[in-house]
């Protein structure tokens, strides 16, 4: 193949018209849409970084049909009457492949009108869509915001592993793998090893793939979605660890206005304001200001959403944290209740849950960290304490006081976006009926 | 638990010193080493940021055994002849756990003395080891060089399911899941993904775990590694792909210069040149020079030493990439030999291997983007489009020419280090026999 010649974005050419308007340019891209009119056809090429129109006179040169890759060499002209004030014309067009099969989605449209299950099965191509495409754009973004903040903040990147011995948070939803002939499981979280990893690096995070054999069909489930974990050393409680996620999300949020412009311009969703102080409410607080039985084990997803509206009308915040969840329903390294308040008996833990709009977005807390305690608190479940001899092992030889949150990304955008179904911002979703594309 | 009051790091204290010679100072971190003389003792504690020196005095407190967890509050004094020119004098020392049990990797030695098993059996606490730790801060510090050369190269992260519902690569070393009562695979790299991505976002890249059921044990493959793949559009042949991979190789060796000073300081490597224009040399020329037999299929881990040591005394350079590799040997997907030599026959492709310092850490190449092509690869291997049928939908309906690469983490800190066995980098490794810790 020849090679492609110096290359300009859709997006450079309005800066580049007024000096230099005249000169000859190439395009690279998609072709979005092709409009045949009696004297004049226009071709809407689309590149990574946006649109530009070119003007094509009758029997100046061949349109191919829509979503076809082509080079486009030409002349930049302004015109004050196109969408972006410039223009390409007296073009040269080349088809990179052969033309492209009508998609079945109307690429073109200002949204993509499909049904959800057209979407999935035809994610590779629904995701090109302008619009559908700055979902990920904001995930994308705030990746390197939840980085950026843990980067100056003195944390490690860290790896885990994917394939592991057992369960870190329940045996319900575990996927099972054929490991060399004997039993593995596709690790639920990487907490195990991020509290190790903090006995080492002291403040660690990790941004990777968890697995959750999830039987249920739900609009906030996936069987895989991209967890981002932090653990950190020396807090003093989980209050600590919330001080911590404040600053991460106020940084997604920087990341997002930072990095993804283009697609706050197409989406304009509303970002949510961090407050300097994530509102907080103890758990049975919350249970009493919802209406909820004292003796409820867990929030339902009715109590989240009127927790939401509470935290937007009284303190008017998008978020709100709800600690001292009660210690039974979590996980055995959950660390028991400090606060001032709530002392009468020794039911709680300091550990929460961020809602964000009314939805569960985080869970985190502070960990436990003495061998004794764990020993201990895995006792009283009722199992044994070599089971875990492989991760105890950090505790028996000296582990700092920690905690750790994790935020789902996808729930994450799904809330940004307004999504109904987290479906929508996934890229290539995983459940229960849904394996590929 | 009482708060833990405002904490000074040890890198801090030579920086302090100066000005604030007599304050009072909070440290918290690991008994790294204590030493008790007949007049005076020392506490060397370790935080993440290095080691200071407590000088404690007969009955002025009591010094937990090494690797407890301590709080440390104490007069910042100079003192010419400590390692730092500091120590914390009067100190208050409070264990933060109970004492820890002696470790079985002594971590106070200059060099963590053990056996490979025993530190792999050990791993939370032999990474703990400073010179240990070291190899893992240059892969995070790799990590970011790697995502900031690209980020401003106007590439997009992505994250791709690794449930799949096929093969990427071969059939051979898939790692099969029970999902859901019938059969998944662990993917063994974003391939097929990243490709699909291209025509949305036209620069993508992942860094995630990828899955391959090695059955062999070799010092240099593991069941689970970590990929750093990317892949770019409207490239014009595989020599497009490895100019961007030299980019990110130099962004790499930056992000250590920048953010793993420490560990360079401990560990001392050797970082790589790494040239404006990587040495290429194609497979039969490769061959040649080797003295191999010139139908062989690849290269063997001999042939790869001889050509590193080919490089290094021919063009000075730690890098080599070996173009053209026999079609027949690659993944479908990958494009033909347009070179303007080697025109003979059809039996090139443009694929590339890199080897650094005589290993292969990287493949990449050109692959296939029009649909007639994937429909005729796929069948010259005797198998069914229609089985691609998910994967294929995104070239029927217009991609772009493109490549990209894949380069293995722990591959590149192995070679940066000098470590005889990947495992040594690797912070959980997993192999035929090993899924813990």
């Amino acid at each position: 193949m020849r090679p492609i010649p110096d290359r300009t974005l859709a997006a450079e050419l309005p800066t580049l018209v007024g000096a230099e308007a005249g000169r000859t340019v190439t395009l690279c891209g998609h072709v979005h849409r092709r409009r045949e009119l009696a004297s004049v056809s226009f071709l809407i090429l689309r590149d990574r970084s946006g649109l530009a129109q070119v003007v094509v006179r009758p029997g100046e040169a061949e349109l191919p049909p829509e979503e076809t890759t082509v080079e486009v060499t030409g002349v930049l002209t302004a015109n004050p009457q196109a969408a972006a004030g410039v223009e390409i014309t007296d073009p040269r067009i080349t088809a990179l492949t052969e033309p492209a099969e009508t998609p079945p989605i109307e690429l073109w449209r200002p949204t993509p009108a499909a049904s959800l299950p057209t979407l999935l099965d035809h994610a590779p191509l629904a995701w090109r869509h302008p619009v559908q495409r700055a979902r990920w754009e904001l995930a994308a973004a705030s990746l390197r915001g939840f980085r950026a903040t843990l980067d100056a903040a003195g944390f490690t990147e860290v790896c885990s592993p994917k394939l592991v011995e057992s369960a870190t948070e329940s045996g319900a939803n575990l996927f099972e793998v054929d490991y060399f002939e004997r039993g593995a499981y596709l690790a639920q979280s990487p907490q195990f090893y991020k509290q190790q990893l903090v006995g080492i690096f002291e403040r660690v995070y990790e941004v990777g793939p968890v697995f959750r054999a999830e039987p249920h069909d739900t609009v906030r489930h996936l069987a895989e979605y991209v967890s981002l974990d932090a653990e950190l050393g020396f807090v003093a409680d989980h209050r600590e660890v919330l001080a911590m996620l404040r600053g991460v999300l106020a940084g997604m949020v920087a990341g997002i206005e930072a990095y993804a412009a283009g697609a706050l311009e197409r989406l304009r969703p509303v970002l949510p304001r961090v407050p300097e102080q994530i509102p907080v409410i103890h758990f049975a607080d919350a249970l009493a200001l919802v209406g909820a039985p004292a003796d409820e084990p867990d929030l339902g997803p009715e109590h989240e959403r009127a927790l939401g509206a509470w935290a937007e009308a009284e303190h008017d915040s998008d978020f709100l944290a709800v600690e001292g969840f009660p210690l039974r329903k979590r996980p055995f390294y959950t660390h028991g209740w400090t606060g001032s308040t709530h002392t009468d008996d020794g039911e709680w833990s300091n550990s929460f849950d961020l809602l964000f709009r009314g939805l569960e977005l985080v869970t985190g807390g502070q960990r436990l960290h003495r061998p004794g305690d764990y020993d201990a608190a895995i006792r009283a479940r009722g199992e044994d304490p070599d089971a875990y001899a492989a991760y105890l092992q950090a505790f028996r030889h000296g582990m700092p006081p920690h905690g750790g949150f994790a935020i789902g990304l996808e729930r994450w955008v799904a809330r940004l976006v307004g999504a109904a179904n987290i479906r929508e911002v996934t890229l290539f979703p995983r459940d229960l009926h849904r394996l590929a594309p």
